[in-house]
């Protein structure tokens, strides 16, 4: 049998979806320019759009070999996906290509939290067309529109006002969309 | 428009295909274990099929990181992929997850060698059964299998005497073949 078979295959974002980017980001941006931003200040909009004279400084930070490497792992994250893997074919996709030095800390989080998982089926990649899954979980709408089967928004806060028809708000509401359509 | 158009993607595997792989893994072989291999002893075999014992060690100075950042560009290429990119997509796929530490090289040497491509259709995977194209160019038949579209099985010495109904000897008959199939 050519390609992958009767069992559906769901690819997962990491940034925003398994891994709590948000936070460390924000955090990290406080820190080193003095603000006292909160999430609230960042409902609809990114940083690098608050921020457009501090893009460079954003992305040098993000850059840091370390930066993703000790990011906590998004609630109820590890447990949905444990569970989902005994019924559907877990991908992770993650976009690293705008910061490739982020590839060897992505790859050791992969391994050291969600040990579980099949590292061939781990996809460093830049636009998610190339991704081919039944389902795509991401906080990017450009990357849904891109990706070729079902897509499901997963709620961050720069995506808050995003209109789309399949949302869901955390791990619990993932974890019902694909228990409920099992067959 | 969802996923990808009108233009045919071909998804290009690097090692042993764009890379020259095969005679720098050779050498360093020979170098490290004072051998005096030819290519003609790899002839449908493997260094880890012939010397399973040093498994371990050719592991290791694969996983050094810069031994894939300056391997030799395969003979044409370059000018090829240059070519077709007028008329397809180009996605470069390669199978990094086995040798992890390999991924910035492998970056690095897209960047400087195809620096007219798009990052944002580079792919490190595993199994190439999660890369979204119509064909693939690859010099493992495995990896042929497992990708859902039209494998092309690119000739390397472990490959000569594999039975692959699409089969390209160099990157002439790569160019002969997608030109010739351009509607």
């Amino acid at each position: 049998m050519k390609g992958y078979g009767i069992v559906k295959r769901i690819a997962i974002d990491m940034d925003e979806v398994m891994a709590d980017a948000f936070q460390k980001t924000l955090t990290t941006f406080n820190q080193r320019f003095n603000f006292k931003l909160t999430k609230d200040d960042l409902l609809g909009t990114k940083l690098v759009e608050l921020f457009p004279e501090l893009k460079g400084e954003i992305y040098n930070f993000l850059s840091e070999p370390d930066f993703f490497r000790d990011l906590q792992v998004v609630e109820n994250c590890r447990e949905t996906i444990l569970e989902l893997s005994e019924h559907y074919e877990i991908i992770i996709a993650t976009a690293a290509m705008e910061v490739p030095n982020s590839f060897n800390a992505k790859y050791a989080w992969l391994k050291e939290n969600f040990e579980f998982l099949n590292d061939q089926h781990f996809v460093f990649c830049g636009d998610k067309s190339v991704v081919q899954a039944d389902y795509l979980i991401d906080d990017n709408i450009y990357q849904l529109d891109s990706f070729s089967n079902q897509g499901i928004l997963f709620t961050a806060p720069h995506n808050i006002y995003d209109v789309y028809e399949n949302r869901v708000n955390n791990w619990l509401e993932v974890r019902e969309y694909f228990m409920s359509i099992l067959v």
